[in-house]
C-alpha cells in the first residue's frame, strides 16, 4: 500500500445502510466516519448531528455518503455536498434515477466524483464492471434481476406452488418486503436501476418515459402455464445500443428453465453485460441489505482514496428507439388479444412487438381484466 | 479522461492470445504494441523480432505481456523484464503456478507489478475482484468451474446423453479441446488456476501438493446416476480459509441441479468467493479464447495506466489444513470401499472424509478398477 491519509467522511441517514457502512468501516485502516447526519431525537453520540452545515460546512470531510433515500432532502444535499468541493457517494437509486444528469453536471463543475454502486445490485461491482468493461468495449446490452424481493417472490412461488398474495405476505413477515410492497412488486425499484445501468453503459441521459410492468398480477396459474413449457418467470430490467440509438423496459420474463437467471435464489440478484470482445459477463450476489451496500459504499470510498475519479457524461446523442427491444409476449387474460394465437389455458401470444406496445396492449386489456398478466419469452 | 502519455508495450509469443491483444489494443487509444516476439521463421512484419534482448533492452518499452505459455522460456522471460524495471501481463497459468511466489519477489524489488488477471477465468474479472473483495473482507471460501474444455464436456453429456469419448472428440473437432486433452480433463489446468486462485485470496504461497482429480473416467452412467439424485457433475476447484489455516482442491462435483453451477453451458466459466461482509459473489464469463482473455491482458494494462499496481505478499504464516475440506463422497466402482454405503447402481457413498483422503481412496481404488470415477457431494 502506498502512503495515505486519514480519509474523514460523514454518513447522511443512519439505517439500515448507514449503520453497515459504519460498522464496516470500523475495520477499514485509513478512513473514519467522522460526522453521522439523523433526524434530532435519534442524534445519540458525538459524531451524530441534525445540522447538514455542520457536515457541508466542514473543510475536513472529504467524501458525504448519502443513504437516506427518497427525492429531498437528499438531492439538495447531494447537490451541496458537491458544490462544496466533496465527493458524494450514495446507495440512492431514485435521487440518481431522478437527478443524475444534474450531478453529473455539479459534479463536473466543481471537480469532484459522484459514485454509485450502491445504487444497483446492492454488494455486486455492477456500476464499476460496467465503466471498467467500456474503457475496451461499447456496451451493447445489459439486462438483470435486479431486485431481491420480487426474485425472493418468484423463486418462492415457483418452489413452493403458493400462490402471490401468500408469497408476499411471507416475505414481508422475514423482513424483504415492505409493508407498501408496490416500489418493488410494480417495477419502480427495477425501473431507477435500469435508467441508471442505462446511463452508464449507453452514456445517455437515459428516458424517464420507458415501458414499465411488474409482477403484481402473477399467480400460480402463471407460474405453472411457463413450466409446462420448461420456463421460469423473473422480473428483469434491460436495455440495448445500436448505431446510435437505445432501448431500455422493465417486464417480466418466461426464460428457459436452464438459464443462470431462472436458477437465481432467494433475494439475490444477477446482472449481465454483453461487449465485442469481452462476451457476455454476468455478476451474481446479495442484491440488498445492510452489509452488503455498506460494502459497496466502502467500495466506492476506498476507490476514491485509491484515485478513481468516475465522470459521467450523459450528453452522448443517442435516439430512444423502442423497437431495438421487440420480442414475443404471452398475456394471460380473460380478452384474446386481437390477432393473437392460443399460447395455454387462458393465455394469448402475440409475436413480435415492442416492449412499448406490448405494454401498451397490457394496459389497454387491464381496463377489462385487471389480472391480466403479461411476460415477455426470452 | 486525465491526460495521459503513450504507454509502449511488448507481447510475448503471437499465438492465440498475443493476436487478441494485438488486435484490442488497435482501437484502445494511449496504447501501443511496440514490439512482437516470435520464432525467426514467423516474423514478418517491422514490430516482430525473435531476438528478446532488443525488447527487455529497450527503455521506452514499459509493459511486457507474455503470452507464450509453457515454463521455459516465460519464466526466464519474466523474471528479465521484472528486473529490468518493466511490469509485467501474463496469461501464463502454468509459469505462475510454479514460480508466483519468486516473480512477486522480483516484482517487489525492481518496485514493478506482475498482472495476472488472464490466468484465471479468462475475461471474467476474476483477480482484480478477489483484491477489490480483500480491501474490506478476507476471501474465506472461493470455487469455481474454471476450465471451459471439461465444462463443454460434461454440458454436452448431460444435454444430449453422449458418452465421454464420442463428447471430446466433438470437442476436438470444433476446437474446444486439444489434440492431447490430459492437462483439461486430469485438472492439471484447473489446479494451476486454484494455486494462483488460492495465492491471491489467502496471501499464502499455496502447496503444489494438493488433491486433484479430473473427468478422464466420467461416463454417461455416471451422470444418469447422479441425475436421478437431481444432480449434475462439475469439475471444480476450491479453496478455504479459516483460523489460520487454509485447504485447497480439485475435484468433479455432484452439484444440485438448480445450482448456478449446475447450469453453466458451453465453455463458460463461473467463480465463486465469499467474504464476510459481501457474502457469496458470483462472475460467470468466457473462460478462455482469443478476444477474451486478450481483454483481460489489456484490462491489465489499462490498470496499470490508471495506477493500479498490484503488489503479492505470499509469505503469510498459513498452515495447510486438509481437513477444512472433509466432505461426502461418491465412488462408482466395481470395488467397494471399506465401511461405504451403497449410493445406486454400481456406486458407493463414504462420508465425512478430507478431499485428500478421498483423493487416497480413488487412487487405491483404481489400482484395482482403473476406470473408476470419484465426484464430491455438494
Amino acid at each position: 500500500m502506498k502512503g495515505w491519509n486519514l480519509m474523514k467522511i460523514a454518513i447522511l441517514g443512519f439505517g439500515t445502510v448507514g449503520r453497515g457502512v459504519d460498522q464496516i468501516v470500523a475495520d477499514v485502516e485509513g478512513v473514519e466516519v467522522a460526522r453521522i447526519l439523523d433526524l434530532p431525537d435519534r442524534c445519540c453520540e458525538p459524531r451524530m448531528t441534525s445540522d447538514y452545515d455542520q457536515i457541508v460546512g466542514d473543510p475536513g470531510i472529504e467524501v458525504v455518503l448519502e443513504c437516506m433515500g427518497g427525492l429531498e432532502p437528499a438531492h439538495t444535499f447531494i447537490v451541496r455536498a458537491l458544490q462544496a468541493g466533496k465527493h458524494v457517494v450514495t446507495s440512492n437509486k431514485a435521487v440518481v434515477a431522478a437527478h443524475f444528469a444534474e450531478f453529473a453536471a455539479v459534479a463536473e463543475e466543481h471537480g469532484v466524483s459522484l459514485l454509485i454502486e450502491a445504487t444497483c445490485g446492492g454488494g455486486i461491482p455492477w456500476i464499476a464492471s460496467i465503466e471498467k468493461a467500456r474503457r475496451i468495449d461499447e456496451v451493447t446490452m445489459f439486462s438483470g434481476i435486479m431486485n431481491g424481493t420480487t426474485n425472493y417472490i418468484v423463486d418462492n412461488m415457483a418452489k413452493t406452488g403458493a400462490d402471490f398474495d401468500e408469497t408476499l405476505a411471507q416475505a414481508q413477515r422475514l423482513g424483504y418486503a415492505e409493508a407498501d410492497p408496490s416500489a418493488d412488486i410494480d417495477g419502480i425499484d427495477v425501473k431507477n436501476k435500469t435508467i441508471i445501468s442505462a446511463s452508464v453503459a449507453f452514456d445517455v441521459a437515459c428516458t424517464p418515459d420507458l415501458p414499465v410492468t411488474g409482477i403484481r398480477t402473477l399467480c400460480k396459474a402463471d407460474m405453472d402455464l411457463f413450466a409446462a413449457e420448461g420456463r421460469v418467470v423473473k422480473l428483469l430490467g434491460h436495455g440495448l445500443s445500436r448505431d446510435g440509438r437505445y432501448a431500455v423496459a422493465v417486464e417480466p420474463m418466461a426464460l428457459p428453465a436452464a438459464s443462470l437467471e431462472a436458477n437465481v435464489p432467494a433475494n439475490f440478484n444477477l446482472v449481465t453485460l454483453e461487449g465485442a470482445t469481452i462476451g457476455k459477463l454476468k455478476f451474481y450476489g446479495q442484491g440488498a441489505g445492510s452489509l452488503p451496500t455498506g460494502n459497496a459504499m466502502v467500495q466506492d470510498v476506498l476507490d476514491l482514496r485509491d484515485g478513481r475519479r468516475p465522470r459521467y457524461d450523459l450528453t452522448r446523442p443517442l435516439a430512444y428507439d423502442p423497437t431495438l427491444l421487440t420480442g414475443d409476449y404471452v398475456f394471460r387474460t380473460t380478452v384474446a388479444p386481437e390477432g393473437a394465437e392460443p399460447y395455454g389455458p387462458g393465455a394469448w401470444l402475440v409475436r413480435s412487438i415492442t416492449a412499448e406496445d406490448a405494454r401498451r396492449l397490457l394496459s389497454a386489456i387491464v381496463a377489462t381484466d385487471e389480472t391480466a398478466f403479461m411476460a415477455r419469452l426470452a
